[in-house]
């Protein structure tokens, strides 16, 4: 049961291990041809409901690279299956009949929903079995806003003018939703522990689409309260709050053992934000991927260097990796950051 | 000649007028049915060109609220007419034969290309007639490297995969193209401000497709050229570096009268980076207007309150304006900023 790489859990707890750990956001895949041979077969959607294909899709990083944590492949939409509303891939997922009004809240499923979502637990087992101690395998959801957003806007969103129409006009119905959302992520991300998974990263992907003021009284309580109750259940958790580096204060207030950095902001000031005690994870541009082998080099030298400013780092994009990477950049940006 | 309302010029020179003046990005534009109407007779393209159709949608908004300044309408992609790289609008930009190499930027007509741009600063006198000097009218250009992004990717873009590979491969390229760009650029602001044009806004719309360390090395000594050189025709120049608050501390370096501030920061926090002895410009975010008229006026009184720790402030958005906004809504935002 012990796994050989203790690196990234390690860092993790601020303990500082051999070399910086790295992994990738979204390192499972379309930059990797055996990725696209799995997807050849299959459409997104049966991907994500495949634990076996999951499991394959999961450990192709792991053999190909020397990364030091693997992620459940999945989609952070899948959560909508516990609710019964359906998500298309279209390739942008659609939520055909988008959910605005209370009745339309409340006449969903939301008791012990996410028992509805074994076969996401299924795929936790079959990766672990997969990656066979290897490394460790980190879970994650979407956070309550950026989940609640599809669901208001019926799909991806550039201003976000239903979901902050409603947080504006109706506070307490905005509120109702976070509040039913954040209920069921609680539960989504213990049914991933309870199946196995060594750490949990929650994405708000989609932070930048508040203002901060107001991101801090419609949106930061819901996140707190779910990253609170999550860390009671023994594993690591990672906060990744995208898009707009002025939100890092309020990331900072968050019980979160990491706090993801997006590749907006230079690591040293990101972390001069958030406190020297904090552990921190980022913070490469991933089209620096575009750039010479020299120039990411120099760009993971200069990373992994800030990142010992802070209590612990784990190296990782600032952002998900570019389907058009040449993954033999991945290997290179992989062997810099082991040997910085 | 005389303008009667002067408070925008008094506050771009650090002088305290009576109110705080306002101005609205793309003021002019599809939320106005008196536009929409303009617009179902021409093309976008069509509309751009035509200098009288120009100054009347440029006086819309002056006549339909107090608004305390004009901007030219135009588009910041129409200065690849002079050389001769043809746009479409489709609507988003398209440019068919994306400019990638040297020898594709060494064989566009450089020399002398503002004086292509007439029309503009046809549009620009027929503007300045149309206002009857109610107002002071604003012209404008995209900052160089956004400019640059449009010729190199061939439109919008998400990731700036080609004008970032082009940074990081090929630095000295990537220069030249800036370069070329920027005096262009400094060339028709100038025919701009000889038209007639009271102050300038230059818009780096895309300023975060760069990590902050490398738009100081591959965009921002560009932006500085600009400045500082059209700075000398003598009206104030205004800089909006939108998408990155973490970007800010560079935009202080500039040269600029007034900092545009994006609504990714709170102003009172970005007034603390840029420093207090700067003139600011902003910062609503635009979906505000989608809340009702209580929570708007205490959004703006909030802002105007902020400004007030600065040596002078400009209201605005913090972005263009929704073109599914109520236009009374913007009447009342006018009237909140008047008597905050």
């Amino acid at each position: 049961m012990a796994l050989r790489n203790t690196s990234f859990l390690q860092a993790c707890r601020g303990e500082r291990p051999a070399h910086t750990p790295i992994w990738v956001m979204r390192q499972a895949g379309r930059y990797l041809p055996e990725y696209r041979e799995v997807r050849a077969r299959v459409t997104f959607e049966e991907l994500c409901r495949s634990p076996e294909l999951c499991a394959e899709v999961t450990r192709q990083p792991i053999d190909r690279f020397g990364l030091d944590a693997a992620i459940l492949f999945s989609d952070i939409l899948v959560v909508f299956d516990a609710i019964g509303v359906p998500v298309r891939f279209n390739p942008a997922p659609v939520v055909a009949e988008p959910i605005r009004t209370r009745t339309a809240v409340e006449a969903l499923p939301w008791g012990r929903a996410a028992d509805h979502l074994d076969y996401v637990y299924q795929a936790v087992r079959a990766c672990k079995a997969a990656l066979a101690d290897r490394v460790p395998l980190i879970g994650f959801c979407g956070a309550p806003m950026t989940t609640a957003s599809y669901l208001i806007e019926g799909g991806g969103s550039r201003e976000f003018e239903h979901t902050k129409t409603i947080a504006f006009r109706e506070p307490a119905l905005f509120a109702a939703m976070l509040e039913r959302i954040t209920t069921l992520l609680i539960e989504y991300l213990g049914g991933q522990v309870a199946a196995g998974v060594d750490a949990l990263q929650i994405f708000e992907s989609w932070g930048a689409a508040f203002a901060p003021d107001d991101y801090r009284v419609h949106v930061l309580p819901h996140l707190r309260r779910l990253v609170s109750a999550v860390k009671a259940y023994g594993v690591p958790v990672i906060v990744f709050l995208r898009g707009n580096a002025s939100l890092l204060r309020q990331a900072a207030e968050l019980d979160a053992d990491v706090l993801g950095i997006d590749w907006s902001i230079e690591l040293d000031r990101a972390i001069d934000v958030v406190g020297r005690d904090r552990i921190v994870q980022g913070n490469l541009d991933p089209m620096a991927l575009f750039a010479t082998p020299e120039v990411i080099s120099a760009k993971a030298r200069a990373i992994v260097e800030a990142g010992r400013l802070a209590r612990g780092h784990i190296f990782n994009l600032g952002h998900g990796i570019s389907r058009h990477t040449d993954p033999g950049m991945v290997a290179h940006l992989v062997e810099a950051v082991h040997s910085a």
